[in-house]
């Protein structure tokens, strides 16, 4: 069980929420990429905390420091490790915070592991701060993935009820992908915005919170990479999107409405379409027998709500091993979605690196 | 890229369909542990296929010879190796049988990948015929988990429109895991069976196939296995679980619809019963931040329709380059749910047995 | 720990000296590639058990058979499996034999391990016999390299105290080359034979054995493969070397000589050949940095004597927890290095094949 | 190829000489072990430059800070992550500089492997000072070790042609241990040192370098650990002491002086001691088929002499492509032998922290 992920390309990812710092080391990157740096805080921005629709390359305290791996702005082949620095340490007493376990956190469960040794304060390591080395090492990767001609783009394909867009799976359109990538509350239809944040303000009135769900592609991949059985595409972009916290389903093109179809309805099509391989739908997402097709890979994630609300929760007292209750106080998302629209791409363009 | 899986007990799978025999390797398990024969071949008996409700330990031809690794059946810590010999084995000509690939099928994708060369007979590497090794090696990793009180237990959730009772999250019955486990058409409310059956029997005769969902649980698991991150129990499953042919979507506890709730309605309370922390509900599957809280890992996976359909199908031929249609001749399962229970409960118990 | 090796080609070695049958699983073998099954049976050849000086491709009933991954002769991309068949089984009680521990063998730390539940007929797993599929592997893996230009050669630099001339590390003639690949008892200098096989036969008469040394060249790889640290050639061979039984020593280039020169000795002068990089010694095996330099890889292993010989011999009894005596009857090879030299060469084949 | 080692205890290092930082990330330590940090910086300061015998914990710029996986000096069983800030950050032009490579340096392999990519000012991440994070990662391995009464000891075994006397293979004391394990000069006959010294100045004075070798053993481990074939105790400390820039051989035990032995000479004797197992003699370095016996695990490495002296050397200019001459100013230490010695300690802390 680790922080890891990868065998062509590994990430390793550390910190803590109130620790020194956090940070990612990725190894195995290729020598002599040049990485445009404001790309990459573009998207280190979409995931940042704020209001803004489009991000912008903001150059301030809270960024990522490159220790190693980049000269010039280029990749020299040894492991880049980036850290960012965390500058709201507090030293206060906190020995005895993990009394009481929030209910849908890892706070319980991560006791248990680390037999109460584990940093709790703001989450520790489970903290969704965590997040911002995987942006960072996938924003790497997506600009290595982009100079071979593969994209990756995703879009909030649900918040609660009120529903994007979704794909045109069999063919996405290069100036959606341009915006979309550039965006923070990122939509096909932008029109839906209005209900969506509506939503969100909603379950925030209420010290609630509320889910949604992740629409993700990979185009511009070839056919042929992957392989059967274990080695499959499904398999390892899973085993990278479950690395994101509050993920907790996934599915690829028709995903479960599969299980209602039949097959000749499921099947996609071949045709020949100016002497490429196509399929005329794009029902299986891009993937057969574990190996791409060339089609578009599409697939979708379920966010569950934060765990994080104010309103009043049934838990244990673990130390006095009785039934308690517990208000959890300050300011939380109240739907965290829209910032992990970058988070799911960054894991994406991370394990498809490592596939192609 | 590879039919391998895991780091504490390594699988390693092979075989192709027509080929001389299929089987597998299994490295790392515990030495002493006494495997019961009969119980294994049960297992195998419920993915074989045939009509029958209930699987018996019936010894026949098509049975996994054990090479290695076990001597009195009992584990000797040495890799364990099983073959099952193909006796269908034919030497006719194949060289251009692949031609026109099959719709929904790995057979472009592979011809891709392996540039032409792979053994495309009976679908080689990529037959479900490879499920066979592999529920052999979960039976194997099951019983070790039984001796430690994990048990792994799965069923048809819906095939088409039709649907099972689900299990109940927070308990499991013992009594039902028994009768389940031994079962070949797994279903909690046996009344839905015509129903399933019928659903399957139209496609059958419509020449088309369905498909279907498959719930899974992992009961007796403590709580503190698995990790932050990428080394989530979630990632850990959906790894092994895509690396099962036909598997699309995967989602634990309330999964996807948990992207449509509230967090006061998502959230386990938790609460002391008999001195031990337990969730009221487990919407979240048995797993908070990526490690056991020690209920029931809980979870569903998306069966596509069987893509082996013998309607006319549009594709492409791919010596003349042109499009063209496709009959595909022979007995096809038109719905391999029900055989599949077994193989998710097999790379399941793999899985845990890794993680744990 | 495991019987595992490699993350690129993924070899997995099955099998108990009088179990069933032994074997590996090769995953990550490249589709499409032509294999000359005769010679890969001289490998084979070279390591079974027998006087001739040369190898001849006889096909008898230890011969390995494929059961998947090749088609034609032809690698198709799946996993290749080979099984040999153990015909010497023999069901006599065995469950008392593991009571006084052989010195200098796997005995007694096996025992630990185990718990007593491993297969100690013959060695069980650590049998000198699992080095026939080890064998066949590295066949395969070098007929792929020699397809790039790249070949292993190895021999008998030692037995005992009699030295065969070692190669010219910086030009290793293909001739030779091309001699020593299919010789038995593998000798640069074939004056030196008798001398050698009278340091074993002296062994041998004195109910007892004597080790020597293996120098194993990899010519014809290119500059800039392998890695800096961890990801060092040195480090990847010598991983692949030590699962050979009976090695103890590895040295690369001077090895332990360097040890005691300074480094205007030791450094290799670069010089331009034929427009490209050489150097004029090679010291250094081929290796700086942890990446090849275009010069051959050289290095040396120590191989230790075999510990089964005929004397006498103090050890304890497990059983009674007291000293004991022990003198082992039967047939035993009092020196294997001869033997070990292709084992050798096909563990240098996979490990290469991994890091290029 | 990687800079990343280990399965169970994943280490990460990273960084270039002369970039921002040097660091490494350590995933798979236990929660809950209490490091004491004054003795981790003994073996930091132990490899660091300097001229005194016995190192102490001297709190100075130069010193690691921690940034995640650590509070109140315990661990967190978070990825335990340190960073050396470096301080000598000159931006002076350097993209000129690699034309002339070093004889028995990286420099030209790593030229080809990144094409010219990699940034070598002052080695980059081919730079002994790499070998400062190792230290702190084997510094906290270490701790951990001992905890469970499992201690690592090596010393200068020998300079050019002077040696130490060598471990006592069956019982090594502890008060030895405990002295040479905060030695600078770590020698087990201090009598040598001034011998020793000469051996270096010599070499210096010539401006020329002179290699050694390094004794390590380990202490205290049970027998059963470790695995047959390539889960061997000898592979996996292979893989990890090749880590370690400079070594070019390792033997175990008798090592390479068992090429010359008899099967009677070599076989260590099994007798009861105290109830205990134990080996008369230690010729096997405590490992039989891979897996330790109980006894103390020694072993031997070859550490070449450092390949930058200031001689005219021959070497190639790469820009012009034609021989050249190369003469290196700058201070270089004439012999690493004494600060390699913590080095390989540490490296051994993590690798028998993976295998137990």
């Amino acid at each position: 069980m680790s922080s890891t992920y990868g065998e062509k390309i590994k990430i390793s990812v550390f910190g803590e929420s109130h620790g020194n710092g956090i940070g990612v080391v990725i190894d195995g990157l290729p020598a002599g990429v040049k990485i445009d740096i404001d790309r990459l805080l573009i998207q280190m921005a979409r995931r940042a905390p704020g209001q803004d629709k489009t991000a912008t390359p903001r150059r301030e305290k809270d960024l990522p420091k490159i220790l190693s791996g980049m000269l010039d702005d280029t990749l020299t082949g040894a492991p880049l490790a980036a850290v960012i620095e965390n500058t709201n340490t507090r030293s206060g007493d906190y020995s005895n915070l993990m009394t009481c376990p929030r209910p849908g956190h890892s706070d319980y469960s991560a006791f248990v592991k680390y037999n109460g040794a584990n940093d709790i304060r703001g989450g520790g390591h489970f903290s969704g701060r965590l997040t911002a080395p995987i942006v960072f090492a996938g924003a790497v990767c997506r600009q290595i993935l982009e100079q071979q001609g593969i994209k990756i783009v995703a879009h909030i394909s649900s918040i609660g009820k009120v529903e994007d867009e979704m794909f045109n799976p069999v063919n996405i359109d290069e100036k959606l992908i341009e915006r979309l990538n550039c965006a923070k509350f990122t939509l096909i239809n932008e029109d839906v915005e209005d209900a969506m944040r509506e939503e969100v303000e909603n379950a925030r009135l209420n010290l609630d919170s509320i889910g949604g769900t992740i629409e993700c592609a990979v185009t511009g991949i070839d056919a042929g990479f992957g392989g059967p059985l274990f080695g499959g595409v499904e398999g390892e972009i899973s085993k990278a999107v479950f690395g994101v916290p509050a993920i907790k389903g996934i599915e690829f093109g028709k995903g479960f409405e599969l299980s209602e179809m039949l097959g000749s309805q499921a099947n996609d099509p071949f045709r020949y379409e100016n002497g490429r391989v196509i399929t005329e739908t794009n029902n299986m997402g891009g993937i057969l027998g574990g190996i791409t097709n060339g089609m578009p890979i599409v697939f979708k994630v379920a966010v569950k709500p934060t765990p994080s609300i104010s309103q009043k929760q049934k838990t244990v007292d673990l130390q006095k091993k009785e039934n308690a209750e517990l208000e959890i106080n300050g300011r939380h998302d109240p739907c965290i979605v829209p910032r992990a629209v970058p988070v799911i791409e960054a894991v994406t363009a991370i394990a498809i690196l490592n596939i192609i």
